[in-house]
């Protein structure tokens, strides 16, 4: 019997990942790049507990028994792999009939809420398998299999995913740009904005896109591959002007590109669109070089990324022009400096208010402060795990 | 002295125009294709007074003296045609210096609307001012240097611009593709949004986009000349169902470029796309053809285009989506028969309401129906003349 819990981050991705070149292996139309977010504000968790005494494999997630079945094929995966060492090694493998496993995953922030769950929980559960097999493999080319996605979450800091040109998929793998050390003063800013809409899943939103999409075509081939070695050279410079405007000019061809699919998936609403003027009216009150930028995913929550020195500034305006309903827990995460911003509040209030807002209290959920983190770690504090001694998990237990 | 008033048509797109490849000369860098909309629903209508006796020229625009500026430029034109043609004929021209002109210009519904108010209104004036000077030329490209899409409301039916390769504009201009009686079944609805966002001008959005948008590159190189072929033969098939998924297709992708642009301009709002996705909706029920299609042009308001017989149940369901605040004036233009809709109804409450609305009441202002429509004509009953005797606008007068 073993049982090992892990966490692992969230990912932003910077360089959109949209449309696939093959359905079943997962793989890009094109490179991606993406944020690793710090695992101690939003994680995945993790359990795996494997015994050769459980009859069957089970997997809880958020807190429901789901079907083990889109699971099972990166366990066989993993399994594969571990055989292969085995063999290379000349060990003698244990029979996978044998034994088997209980997973139990959850998410410390909302699901489905558009901030990549499917991603992190992935990542998690193929990092928390290779633990629990001890098998020292390439972990992003398995997670892949579970959500495209999920393969940037594997490492920490600036992640390249590279798209890869062989149809086995076996060059379509994540690249660790920079770590998270490289960029220390770099924070995020979640915005979540209240929704209601029913929305098109990205799955179906993506292959509607290569189905329908001219514009994807030449986005795919023509911009992107530039894109991608231009923000590269900017995250390595640290150059934040330059990651800004290829940051914001890539999420905006994202939702063009959905926008130009037949009929046409909508992620961003009218939120969204104020929080994109807000920015843009932002950086030109600061001056001739961007000093905030936005990407939004298949959802209508922001990310936005900003040097720390403009963080307590940034949200103290975030909170004038899109007031909460109350100011309790709105925001969230990483401490921010309660900053004397009347100065600037004057300026902005003169400049730019009158066009940009205030907009009417609560179209904001709340704000979750972060900042670069690294890949996915194995934790063993006493009562992490999310199973109890025989497998079964520790909160319906409770129950 | 001289008085001459005409009436001249709104023109709607479906192949859009977006982007110029000449400022001053107003040259687009895509050829467009639209429908004219019948003048007795809307309609711009200017009035012109020549005398030796004037002053100066003079315009007053929708009950505003206005500079004459950008007009005298037109004018310019049309008596410079006039000038060769009677230099072609021996006839002696008359002095320009001894006459001015003064112009009396309104629309019969809101400008600034989104509903392409300049459009009519250059097309009015310089329709006109060819029947004031008599002279008998090509109007479109007079127009077109008023407003480019002002070119296309100098015919009736369905319009192309040709967008010319010279450089000097010469081969840019309107062709009837049909008339108006080609397709009398043809139905045009126009939702009007309510909004009060301040809007990007479509000329700056225009301009930034041709300035940033690669997508826009590929746009008018590759997708526009191909959709232009394509929606003529629908169009001159009555093949309502390309017809529809080309118009719709290319409102997204204008959109789409809209969005891809640097900062992005945004122009449809939360309300134009729950039109968009009940339009989808409306078609998925009805069946495999489309019996509806949407337009968008720079603003939130949508346009709609359906086959007479659907009319009475797309306006009975759209009021059940989009319930109006008071029925009290709220469908407007061509009588729409009150049809008995209940048994679609049901089926759509059923099928596709929940997802789909019904929306709070208010979203839409009203609704206008209208179908295809003739070019520009001279009026002359009675009393139609917004100058008096002496040149003067009757209105201002009348205060």
């Amino acid at each position: 019997m073993t049982i090992i819990t892990c966490l692992a981050p969230v990912n932003i991705a910077v360089i959109k990942y949209w449309g696939k070149r093959d359905e079943r292996l997962i793989l890009p139309l094109n490179d991606s790049v993406s944020a690793t977010l710090s695992i101690n504000q939003m994680h995945a968790k993790t359990t795996i507990f494997t015994s050769t005494d459980l009859s069957e494999d089970r997997i809880w997630l958020n807190g429901k028994e789901e079907s083990f079945d889109e699971s099972s094929r990166l366990l066989t995966c993993i399994n594969e792999k571990k055989e292969r060492e085995c063999l290379n090694s000349g060990i003698e493998t244990e029979d996978r009939s044998k034994w088997k496993v209980h997973v139990c995953s959850e998410n410390n922030f909302p699901t489905g809420a558009g901030l990549a769950s499917s991603a992190a929980g992935y990542a998690c559960f193929v990092y928390c398998l290779t633990k629990v097999l001890n098998v020292d493999c390439e972990v992003s080319s398995v997670a892949r299999l579970g959500s495209g996605s999920a393969c940037r979450s594997v490492l920490g800091g600036f992640v390249r995913w590279h798209r890869g040109l062989k149809g086995d998929g076996s060059d379509s793998f994540a690249e660790q740009i920079v770590p998270a050390e490289h960029w220390p003063t770099l924070r995020i800013v979640i915005l979540v904005v209240s929704d209601h809409k029913k929305k098109v899943s990205s799955t179906s939103g993506m292959q509607r896109s290569v189905e329908t999409s001219e514009l994807l075509k030449f986005r795919v081939s023509t911009v992107v591959p530039r894109r991608t070695e231009e923000i590269i050279k900017a995250i390595e410079r640290k150059d934040f002007h330059s990651f800004a405007e290829l940051t914001m000019k890539d999420s905006n061809q994202l939702h063009s590109v959905c926008l130009d699919t037949y009929p046409p998936a909508v992620y961003m609403n009218d939120v969204s669109h104020a929080i994109v003027d807000f920015v843009h009216k932002y950086n030109k009150l600061k001056g001739s070089s961007n000093k905030l930028a936005y990407t939004f995913d298949a959802g209508p929550n922001a990310c936005l990324f900003t040097e720390g020195e403009h963080l307590s500034e940034v949200i103290a305006l975030i909170k004038r022009v899109f007031p909460p309903l109350s100011d309790d827990n709105f925001v969230r995460g990483l401490p921010v400096q309660n900053k004397q911003i009347d100065a600037l509040c004057k300026q902005f209030d003169n400049l730019l208010l009158p066009s940009c807002g205030p907009h009417e209290p609560g179209l904001l959920k709340y704000i979750l402060s972060t900042k670069l983190g690294d890949g996915p770690t194995v934790v063993s504090e006493p009562g992490i795990h999310l199973l109890a001694d025989k497998g079964l998990p520790k909160k319906q237990l409770e129950v």
